[in-house]
């Protein structure tokens, strides 16, 4: 594998498999009857849409620790879980942001928001719902995922998604709208709200295939890397891209007047910072004593010249 | 203890536990810098004031269960976290059920609902972060917790607050407003949206005291009970209490014309309805073929005879 590597193929199976599995697991027949709406705002707000970036780099993460212990299979039900899982959370909080109360977006994905679609009640309740269902999914019965494997995955994404993660870098964005942050401050900032549900993707995929004490290392650091380059590409994009392009709407940080990297440090460093943090990502990798890399290394160029 | 035990010191300490444990677990020192509104608006919605009807569940079908098995501390410090957690849950579900796109409630424990006092974004990232950390709570080091219970705690946790749970209820209850709901489909709403997270408690405790199957058969039983017959007098105090009993706006869900037990049964067959299940409740505790069960047949009187 390590020669013939194609990261397209590869890639188009993960996604596939992802798909399936959020589909699948997503549904909530058994409230049908008497609250359709619930599950179809869930339905709407996972399916059909999405770059799946945090479910591949489960997938790839552990892949890549599966086939250094030489057992490629081991943990793949585990990581196929936490994927969906990573994935869950990612939708609930675009859910919740696009809401009036928050950024009061209209378009997301080019398609309406949850809460024009379905109404603000029942985004909100969507929302919550999709966490719950992230941590339903990390723990099946223990004949399917080992339990020691389904607590550490609770663990991880407990704290990635909360106060010490995602929820706290959101809290910090709306405490600092129409301030200019400190770099270090907007460095904290992203690596909650965005970095730290992205390096969880991939510490939760070395966790499912067994990762020894040097691949989390490697692993956790170029999760770290890898987190900051795609909120720096991000804030690039707000400004480069049109709305079309993005599926959502263009500009918006800096109408809002939102700490950004390009306002912080101008567009052109945060261009060159974030081929910096590819780099660093790489070393990272090539740091973790771990062989077969190419799906995450591609996928960490993927992140970096993504067009949107 | 069996002969002696009385009930109201064994609150005052388990409450005094409970206490001192979620003002430790709500504290965010790392945020306040940068979002002080974040940990503030958590500790606002969790701290002073509640009954803790479901930490005092855990801790008394834990303290029972631990009893029988001769090992009266095992397990003691995963059941003051399940209690924790569950709290957690059901202060974030007030949180975003207070807020204006839900009931739009001002009042709550005769305070400010957390969205008048911090503001509605705030509200939605502290509920948000109170469920993520509800899942932080439960897993802690392994050393601290086995992970085999960590992984049930967390199973059982989120099945009950989200879409088959809790979640799910709330939607049934939103999508019903103005209809006269069947009797079976109201008492369906009433066993997601209140008795799920109820039983949970009680299930968590069994399951940190090492429950065996007929325990858990029976304290389940007892839990769901307990559960409908909790919104059984809710519905009964929304009628008959006034606002400042309760702590919030009595009379709301008549006025929202939301379907409840004394819409559907009147307000006499309500009150014998809950005697009713106080009697299953009770049944199941000696089915449960536990012995030290004082505890929990003093919750189940508590939430019957409650006035508020």
């Amino acid at each position: 594998m390590a020669e013939n590597f194609a990261f397209a193929p590869w890639m188009e199976s993960a996604l596939l498999r992802v798909e399936q599995a959020l589909s699948h697991w997503v549904d909530a027949p058994q409230l049908t009857d008497l609250a359709p709406d619930l599950p179809r705002a869930m339905r709407y707000a996972v399916l059909d849409g999405g770059k799946r970036l945090r479910p591949l780099l489960v997938l790839a993460a552990h892949e890549a620790c599966a086939a250094q212990n030489g057992a490629a299979l081991a943990g793949a039900q585990a990581a196929l879980r936490a994927a969906c899982a990573v994935e869950l959370i990612h939708a609930y909080s675009l859910v919740h942001d696009d809401m009036p109360c928050m950024d009061n977006d209209v378009l997301r994905r080019g398609k309406p928001t949850v809460h024009v679609e379905f109404g603000q009640a029942t985004a909100l309740l969507a929302g919550d719902a999709l966490q719950a269902l992230a941590f339903e999914l990390l723990t099946p019965a223990a004949t399917e995922v080992d339990p020691g494997i389904q607590a550490r995955l609770c663990a991880q994404l407990a704290r990635a998604a909360g106060h010490g993660g995602m929820a706290g870098g959101q809290a910090i964005d709306l405490a600092n709208v129409g301030r200019s942050l400190q770099r270090a401050d907007l460095q904290r900032m992203h690596e909650l709200k965005t970095g730290a549900l992205l390096q969880c993707s991939v510490v939760m995929g070395a966790h499912c295939g067994a990762a020894d004490a040097q691949a989390l290392q490697g692993l956790g650091a170029y999760g770290a890397a890898l987190g900051l380059a795609f909120q720096v590409v991000d804030d690039v994009l707000d400004v480069t891209a049109d709305s079309a392009t993005l599926g959502k709407t263009a500009g918006k940080d800096a109408y809002a007047n939102k700490p950004t990297y390009v306002s912080s440090l101008g567009l052109e460093a945060s261009q060159r910072y974030a081929k910096t943090l590819l780099t660093q990502a790489e070393k990272a990798l090539r740091d973790s004593g771990l062989r077969q890399t190419q799906a995450l290394q591609a996928l960490a160029h993927m992140v970096v010249d993504r067009a949107h």
